[in-house]
This record gives C-alpha cells, structure tokens and sequence, in this order.
C-alpha cells in the first residue's frame, strides 16, 4: 500500500452513499457483508499483480494460482467465515501458453479443494502486458457464530496473532495456510469475547493500526512479547539487509496469520500469541526496559 | 475472444471436479449460481484491461467506471437476476493521480446508483502497467423467479434480440445501458415459457451459437428479419470500412443487447425482435432468397 491508496479508500468510504438496508458491511473490512433474506453472504476481491504480489519467471504459474486463491480464503479466515465459492479473472500475458493457463487454474483448484471452496465462474482475457489476477470469493458465517469485524476492539483487550510474523518475502508469501480453521475454533470458543479480527497482509503495524481506527482505540504492544512471534525468515532477512528482526516483525507484510483483539478474562483464547494490549489511544512498543515509544504504521510496499 | 480462450474456458469444464451440492450453476454460464441455506446467491466477475476494453486517454475515467460496472450488471441482466452488490478490484497505472481515481469511481457509482446495486469493497494497487478494472457482482433471483441459464432452448423456439445490433465500437460499448428491467419483465411474463438467455458481449454469431452449444441444439437466423436489428452503428461502419452491414451485425460484439429464445406459442413476448428460431443442429443464415448458408461463430476480438 501506498499513501495514496489509503488515500482513496479514506475518501472511498466517505464518499459512499447511504447503504442499503441489506449492506450489512459495506467498505473498510476484509469483507463486505449483505443480507439475501435470511441468509448473509459475505464478499472480497483480491487482485494480484505481476512484479508486485508475484513474479512470472521466479514463481510459477501453479504457485502463482494457490497465491492468488489463498489471499482470498485468508480474508474468509480473517473475518471467520466459512469459504464457500470463487471466481477468478485473469488477464494472460499474450506470451504465455496455454499450458501456463492450465497449470495457473491448477494451483487455483489445489487451494479450492483444500478448503472447500470451489472455483464457479470468471472472465479471461489476452493482452500483451502483465499477469493479472483477481479472485473474488463469497462466505458465509459458521453455523451460530457471527462474522468478526475489525472495529470492536475495546481498551483493556489483549492483542494475539496465530503465528511468526516477518520475512515473508523469503518465501511465505507465495506459500501460506490462510487459517480458516483456526478463526472458526477462535470464534466457536470464544463468541463475542473475540472483538476484532483481520488477517495480516499489510504488516503488523499497519494492519494493527486499522484495528485501532476502526475501533477508536489505540494499542500498546510488547516487545518482549514479540520476541515469541519472530519468524526463522525474518531472522534470515534481518542478518542480509542489516534492518532490525523487530523492524521485520513490525513492517513486513503478507504473513497471512491472524491478528486479534480479544476479551482479557480468562480463559485465554486457545490458539495464539500474545503481543500486546489495546488501550484508549495511540500505537507504541513497550520496549524492555518498561520505555514506550511510538509505532510507526508502515505501509507494506508488497514484496518487490 | 481468441480461440485459445474458448479452449481454456472448454478445458476449464472438463477439468472441474464434481461441484459441490451447494454449486447450482458453475462454469459456463453469464454467472454462478450458488444455495446459501434457503437463500441463492449468483456471482459474475469482468475484467476490463486498457487497450483491450477501453482506452486510457481516448475514455474518460467516469466512462471506463461506468463500462465496468455496466458490464457486469448486464450479466445479471443476462440471467434475469436482481443485481445487489459489487466489489471493484483496480490496478492503477503509477502515472495517474488521485483525480483520476476518483472519477473511475464517480463512474462505477453512478451505474450502482442507477441499479440499486452499491459498491461494497475491493482491492486497489498501482503499478507501471495499464489501468485494469475487475468488477465482481452478487445477484438474487426476482421475487418468484427462477434465473435464466443459456442451456434451455428448444428446437422450435423464437430467438429474440432486445435492441439493435453492430458498430457498437463507434461507442455504444463505452456507453450502454445493461437490460435489467426488460429481462426481469421478460422472466415475469414469460416463466418457463423463456427457455434461455444471454447477454450479446461478443457478437450475435458467437453469443448464439453458444446457446446452441449448451442446449445441444442448432440456431437458423433470417435476413429478413435481421434487417430489423441493423443499428446506425452498424451502417455507417459498413459504409467506413467496406464490411458488410449483415458482418457488422452478425459479428461485432459489445452490444450488451439480450438475446433469447422463447417458446413459440402465442402471446410472444411483451418485448425483442424476431431473428430466427432454434432448429436441431447447425447454424446457419436464411438468405432473402430462401437459401440457407452457414454461418461461422466469429470470436469478437474487442473493440481495439
């Protein structure tokens, strides 16, 4: 993301129109929300850029195509809702064969199947520039439970991320488990004491940042704390480039884990890692000598 | 279309594995159909690409917005479906400014507004390739109503088209406006009576002979009647490029015009103009003459 994308989805969102009375969730989460009778079906669309999520040449077409379809299941995940179906539209690079098409729908289907959620239509077309590929997938919530918004979070919740955050660009970018099933146990288990939810594909510092805005809160995390959630790749990237492990945890983007703000009773939610606190305004680090300092959200460039 | 895309789309069906029972309708229709509990739900996506759909500089940002939301209203026009909501995934070229983005949006607005159909989410990057625009859209059946899948026509049926066709690229196809209201009177009237449907986005050749496909029967046109559906367009490219006026209609897409086939019993429908009607096998062109040739399913190349 850039300055001026969030731009654009600030002046999105004050742009809309009033919703209509079946827009449950319109702009500004990982899904919308719209009622359909009794029934709610939630949407997201994920689109995938060539030289920005992915390079042709480096990945290949079936990474590329699971990438492309497990963006989309993590937004399910984030918001803990059940995938249900997909489209994809892709724009093929006049250079490439048909066999690139295939194996792309092939790593499409392996992450289908996987989660249940199968590819149903989509639009295809030639063009002599990049590979593009945007998957829109529809879910709906889990028997009894509701859909986790990011604006509920409450001063006092204690912040959680499901795993190693940083240097996702080694590799995990292009080949992650979006954590559908651990967002359906964390919201079977936990109810409405889980306030706020979205998965991390900006960085930690942003995504927490608009868990925070949403919310109209702040948050505190610490350092100590984020020593448990660092990733054998940030250590990696860390030792290469010469930035800070804690600037890896806080900054990269595309960890596709979990991020939560949870209810602080016991009992404890039971997947995740603790790193931090929400509180009434601000984002700062805890340093280990007690110290607080500001957090600034950075926005994740992508990984090229 | 290429012929490589027809081939990739007719692998794609072959390659699906046994939908699940909640998939109504997969791949090969204007839009998927899909049963959340007692309540349906059709999803369609479109990709429009600079150079290919529109051109970035020739259009402006509100015509290609509007274009790309139209498009994909017309799909649900196509099925004769309600149109509830959208998601616009956009790649923004690193050349265009704020302004630019926001008037793409002003576009797509404007054809949500006029459909009851709101913008609810999307994805937006930049990057230093072409402007590209997906538009994923949800519908409902009409109160009543069973959607209209192309794969219902009869030998025998009337085949009806709802508006003049041809030349659209003269700049019908930047600026049309999608057949919701007179599909949904069309599946009002008519019931079961309107055997198949779609929208005309590659040209009356090609659209028809894919009703043929699906419903294993074949399609007799007359050019006589054809006379009836010449657009302006249609001519006054004839008289630019020295194509035929029948070419023009026959093979230039974009019309975004319904094309249907419908029982041919009394009272016909309470709109259209009568072309032809569906016959057991082939498609062919009745000349004025009475002689009848066949005709090639001609894939539109886009308007570029």
């Amino acid at each position: 993301v850039s300055k001026s994308e969030l731009e654009l989805i600030a002046w999105l969102k004050r742009r809309q129109s009033p919703a209509p009375s079946h827009v449950e969730l319109s702009i500004g989460d990982d899904m919308a929300s719209v009622r359909l009778g009794a029934a709610r079906v939630l949407i997201t669309s994920d689109l995938l850029l060539d030289g920005v999520h992915f390079v042709v040449g480096e990945h290949t077409p079936e990474q590329i195509g699971r990438k492309a379809m497990a963006c989309s299941v993590s937004d399910c995940a984030a918001m803990a809702v059940r995938p249900v179906a997909a489209t994809a539209s892709v724009a093929l690079p006049d250079k490439v064969d048909m066999a690139f098409a295939q194996r792309l729908v092939e790593g499409m289907n392996a992450v289908a199947d996987a989660y249940d959620c199968p590819l149903v239509g989509g639009d295809t077309t030639s063009w002599p520039s990049g590979l593009v590929v945007d998957v829109a997938m529809l879910g709906e919530p889990w028997p009894g439970c509701e859909p986790v918004r990011r604006d509920g979070a409450k001063p006092g919740d204690a912040i959680y991320v499901t795993g190693p955050l940083g240097g996702s660009r080694l590799g995990h970018h292009i080949d992650f488990s979006p954590r559908v099933a651990e967002a359906h146990r964390l919201v079977t288990e936990l109810r409405e004491r889980l306030h706020a939810m979205l998965d991390i594909s900006d960085g930690l510092s942003l995504d927490l940042w608009r868990i925070c805005e949403a919310s109209g809160c702040g948050a505190e995390l610490d350092e100590a704390l984020l020593d448990d959630v660092v990733s054998e790749a940030a250590r990696a990237l860390s030792a290469r480039d010469g930035r800070s492990v804690l600037d890896h945890v806080l900054n990269d983007g595309e960890d596709f884990e979990l991020l939560f703000a949870v209810d602080p009773e016991e009992p404890a939610p039971p997947i995740g890692v603790r790193v931090g606190t929400m509180v009434t305004s601000g984002l700062t680090l805890t340093g280990r000598d007690g110290t607080s300092r500001p957090i600034e959200a950075k926005g994740f460039q992508h990984f090229t």
